[in-house]
């Protein structure tokens, strides 16, 4: 399943690398030491996570439906392709794997949806694709593997 | 929109009287006068929110896409179809939706969910229908009146 | 700063065991070859997390100045005093432990936070302490060792 | 009750000016025509709500008690005096009262605990008093208004 959730975000644009470049805007500026192992590692540990799998695969179900015309529901589907300002169940989902990492992923992802740095912008850009689901459950992955970071690094020395 | 959430969930089996039921089951030992009119307000005051409409919208469409295999992916199919307990991503919906009505609205939720009375039980037997997020949305928003009745309860009498 | 965390919940009448026999409530009825080997671990686990281990200092903290009468505010601490119903600040602080360890622990606390089983019970009955936060601390902390237990029992089995 | 919270919020620093000010960082740039007027109005109907009243009084109570080394544990008092990074019980609480006013609410908040603008910038700064609740609760205040005058705004239109 991990294997799985890697090439479904993949074939929505989002890579691995992709999501280290988040991490590193997120925590770069508190560690300066970070390396790109521990950042790797901290977002190989949340897309292992059950809950973070079941979120990529029904949001990206949900935008793969609304891309292609296949939600019975033509307003629903209007919905997810403007990305409607008022529509927040993405972002519910998003906080849902959020609230797996504690506080810090919380807010990280305030900002990240807030700032749209990299690819969650890339995302968030006007596309043939929709994107509604997308761009915020990348958004968490890096604000969950951020907080992750965090907690290691701070276990690490003396607090 | 108010009127088409109703229908959608009447659609699925849930009326506005099996609601009525799960707020007076939840309520009804607390306030001996609770009168159906007050519960009946609470449930629309609910089903009015913008928040609540994207949720039910959501979820039905998901669940009908896994009833009428529309979904492209069949590992997420057949976990909707299944209910399956480690998939969270219905009680995530339903939270974000409680989470509007604050602590009492939640642990209202969390007790229908555990206890499945009325329609959630209903709801949640095998049938040829899959109601994986319909269950979770109905108890939520019996859980959210619920809330809003206790606290206009609380208002009217000096506390 | 796990030792102390178990010390403050004795001296407020929360012992190991009567965690266990929260879990064992909650996940009993599923899984009945269940071991107090198993439950034991899983709250344990959850007693190491430090976002718990903040959770449980604070609670006490408020409880204890309440109970003793430290607070400055003698408005909020005839609330805490009274474990007022349109007080939800002890639930928002069990919902942040909760939220940690996903759909199960939120349902589950929701659960015990209406039926009152066992040492919440106990809590729940007015005496000269004061345990407004603790019994929903104690029911929070159970209700997350028994997700945590469901998902371990669910890997063990080919799902 | 409400006007206690605000002499309360005023005595920690907080102005119903600061606050205004924080809502037109995060909703200035989206409503161009935004007044004062629809800022005030939504800051004071969020801070008429009783789970906010709550979490002021509780949270300023924890600041207070740091600050004048009332706490019996001491090294609490000293995390909160710290304000102590993987402390996130003021997170926790500012969560609690931006779930009550959905999405919208919870990346503001995110936002404006990363950026730190205004009175946030202000409360954060190290100083003789203890501000680890403070900043937190007059962040999600304004990240509730600023959803609120969202919501407003774009029911004003037709969306």
């Amino acid at each position: 399943m991990y294997q799985k959730c890697c090439d479904l975000l993949n074939s929505r644009g989002v890579t691995l690398e992709s999501l280290e470049e988040l991490v590193f805007f997120l925590q770069g500026k508190y560690y300066n030491n970070l390396t790109q192992e521990e950042v790797r590692s901290a977002i190989e540990s949340v897309l292992q996570k059950r809950e973070v799998q079941n979120a990529i695969l029904t949001g990206v179900a949900l935008d793969l439906a609304a891309e292609e015309g296949r939600l019975a529901d033509k307003e629903l589907e209007q919905l997810l392709i403007d990305d409607a300002g008022l529509y927040g169940i993405d972002e519910v989902l998003a906080f849902g794997i959020c609230n797996l990492y504690g506080s810090i992923a919380l807010t990280s992802y305030g900002y990240v949806d807030k700032l749209k740095p990299g690819i969650v912008g890339v995302l968030n850009t006007k596309s043939e694709h929709c994107n509604t689901f997308m761009d915020d459950i990348a958004g968490a992955i890096a604000a969950c593997a951020a907080s992750k970071v965090a907690h290691n690094k701070q276990n690490d020395e003396p607090v």
